[in-house]
């Protein structure tokens, strides 16, 4: 079980983290050869209420951290959402590789059964066991905000394709 | 691990496909209601060269499937593919919940080291075990499709927000 909570967590952010960072990259280089302002595409929405590109990437980094971080009993790490630019946002995706990288199957011990509380104290909160929290919160909300943030840079025509997005394994 | 390994599939798929069947309902209510032809959603792309809304439920439920199949050692089912209506998608997603439904834990024992081989005898033939191929394969995929029908619908102003994409957990 230990395994298997660490196998599905943060193998899968860093695959995934991974294949953003290289999108960004391409994204970046297809702005600078077609002249576009950069703030086309980190600035870019889907519709006029939902998040712009660079947020999506700053929230999918957020779950990977605050999952990992809860799964493994330890602090989540407050960062600040400052990213404009596509260095910065690689940026982010490095620093959260290098946080979630600090844990090992060892830290996940008894994770599956831990006692999670998100957004404690608030009429939202909710209080799951490890592996739901996992399974059916904190992949879904990863996975949502990463194939958002390449919906909206291949629907503004960089051109990137699902290999892209599933990085390596 | 059989546990891990049921828990981290089924129980996923039936999550986050319950959301898309209610998000697709709530999108032919948009239609009906604002007088939209209904292909404009289900025919919607992000893209010239991407598929459209109905496909990428058609994907996810054919992931949900091959997937839940290949893990429990099950022959993957082949389905025409052929639903345009909103009707014939959440019909799709019904009968897709129906075979992954018939899937125990039971079924599942051994899946976690069971060799899966993807497009076999072809050049993009791929081996995995069964652990690295839900996690690293699987679950990216089917989250893909399900979040790209979700951002093509909102991005057409159907009023939807992540909790419908997030299902009942």
């Amino acid at each position: 079980m230990t395994d298997a909570m660490y196998a599905s967590s943060i193998p899968v952010f860093k695959q995934m983290l991974g294949g953003l960072a290289a999108i960004l990259a391409k994204a970046e280089a297809h702005a600078a050869e077609k002249n576009i302002d950069v703030t086309a595409l980190t600035q870019a929405r889907l519709f006029p209420d939902m998040f712009p590109m660079r947020r999506q990437v700053q929230i999918a980094c957020d779950f990977a951290r605050g999952v990992s971080a809860r799964l493994a009993g330890a602090e989540v790490p407050k960062y600040e959402d400052q990213e404009q630019s596509f260095a910065e946002l690689r940026e982010l995706i490095e620093r959260t590789l290098g946080f979630i990288g600090g844990f090992g199957p060892a830290q996940f011990e008894g994770a599956a059964g831990r006692e999670i509380v998100t957004r404690p104290g608030t009429p939202k909160e909710r209080r799951f066991d490890g592996q739901t929290y996992l399974l059916s919160y904190g992949l879904p909300q990863f996975f949502f905000h990463v194939t958002t943030a390449y919906a909206l840079l291949r629907h503004n025509g960089v051109e990137i394709g699902k290999r892209d997005y599933m990085g390596q394994y």
